[in-house]
């Protein structure tokens, strides 16, 4: 198997397992644990692939799918022994900025734009998770202010930069993941935020 | 009208009925009926064609919305008298496992492989009503434990197993409605669900 | 550039420009404005573009996307001096407007019929709020009886109606984008509703 193609079965272990644990927090049954396993891991490249009109990534063979209904169930027999686990949160980390990467490196090969390379990025990348959390009534990442999509913009950003700059892909691809899960990973170790927008409002009116 | 037309129809009708109630449970106008009628039907086959790259069934002629807006209109004038009736449940029942057979069945005669065929036809019997419930603020059928995403694998599950087989569409086909629909009516009739995560997990751990 | 094509680059910055106040107003992060700018901006058209199968109409360039990050990063700096003006309740009004006559027209002209050419109208015009309202967490405008789904009704189905009776583009789509705009400004002026079902219901059932 290639690397990319490697990387993107990592992911969506990765993505699968954090949707099958989605569904355990509210008490699911296995069908629900499939149901959120495999939203949470196609979804994001999904909306990639009808958006740049490519053949829709996972529907050409039996794989993808079968990953993550596997994952699930894996998820549903190992229970909480391993899903308490911290290291889920940076499986997750990990999963988030390899599909940025990949996300952006497929857009990007088709010969779309650089902006529109970079949002594919984002959009690979976070849009499972979205979905996820709306489906399962959970605050969604978005509304928090922790940094979460901006790892993906640092990802896929750094990637589409290096890239039209002349760098070849897999160095580019280290790069852009590393720093974005540098940057996942400092917001999970030191609670880094971006600031909001009123507390800078609130700073610049009231001197007091 | 062929059969499966008319069975689409039929679904349609059915879906487009269930989405006018939960507009009429909120006290909505009869733009919100046909909207929510429209988005229910529609929802689940439309995202099945953009997956797996079909032009999308309702935008070639005007039957289909024009089938929604006036169901809309019938559920708004009949009202009460009709809604309230528990036959609806049922109608939604078969409406459920015949859009997740039809679902597998385009699917399959595409040239799609077997698990993608499954889980189109899981989208395209349950996807309108989940969409519907998020925009009705409603606790989504995904969150109880209800067999109601069962229903549409073992529907579409059998079409496909049956129809790998051998069997032809017909045969293979109403056993696959058939089944589904036991399952669906047997959860009605006598409150059947699966086991949620939690319990299972609680009685594997805690012997006393 | 042409009139249309302004009107939509008009269009973009205003549901932009509403996309980033909603993130406003949850003290979200510069990220979340760009990111809730987007959806809500190209949100309706994308729907549209994917259901018709025409290419969705922001990957082919940099323009849309620079477009909607540019007025987030606006709405970001100028703060609570803009967005608080009942102004753009006003711009919302014409992007609403404006975005259902040019999703009705581009259908239209694509060969579709009629309804389903009035329903893209619909969909481009509501869709990204709708969406920014989910992902916001806000009580969609979908669940209150204000006129705006309406208002792109009357816009889109007007463009239609006189489009096939043989009136050139321009006049239909003049007409069209003045009486969305009349009743939507209607409706907030003078706080016009729809009536809601169980209202019309009570009085028909309680006469008492």
């Amino acid at each position: 198997m290639p690397p990319l193609e490697l990387l993107s079965y990592a992911g969506l272990v990765v993505f699968a397992a954090s949707g099958a644990i989605a569904a355990a927090e509210r008490k699911h049954t296995i069908v629900e644990f499939m149901f959120f396993a495999t939203v949470t891991a196609v979804g994001g490249g999904t909306v990639r692939d009808l958006l740049i009109d490519a053949p829709v990534f996972w529907v050409a063979g039996n794989g993808p799918l079968g990953t993550c209904v596997v994952t699930a169930l894996l998820v549903w027999l190992l229970g909480e022994r391993v899903w308490n686990a911290r290291i889920l949160v940076w499986l997750d980390a990990c999963g988030l900025v390899a599909f940025a990467v990949l996300g952006a490196a497929k857009t990007l090969a088709l010969g779309f734009p650089a902006l529109v390379a970079v949002a594919m990025g984002v959009l690979t990348g976070t849009f499972g998770g979205i979905v996820r959390d709306v489906l399962a009534n959970r605050p969604s990442i978005l509304l928090g202010r922790e940094i979460y999509v901006t790892a993906t913009i640092v990802s896929a950003g750094l990637f589409v930069l290096l890239s039209r700059m002349g760098l070849a892909s897999m160095p580019a691809g280290i790069i852009g993941v590393s720093a974005g899960f540098a940057l996942r990973g400092g917001a999970l170790v030191f609670g880094w935020t971006l600031p909001g927008y009123r507390d800078l409002n609130a700073n610049e009116s009231s001197p007091g």
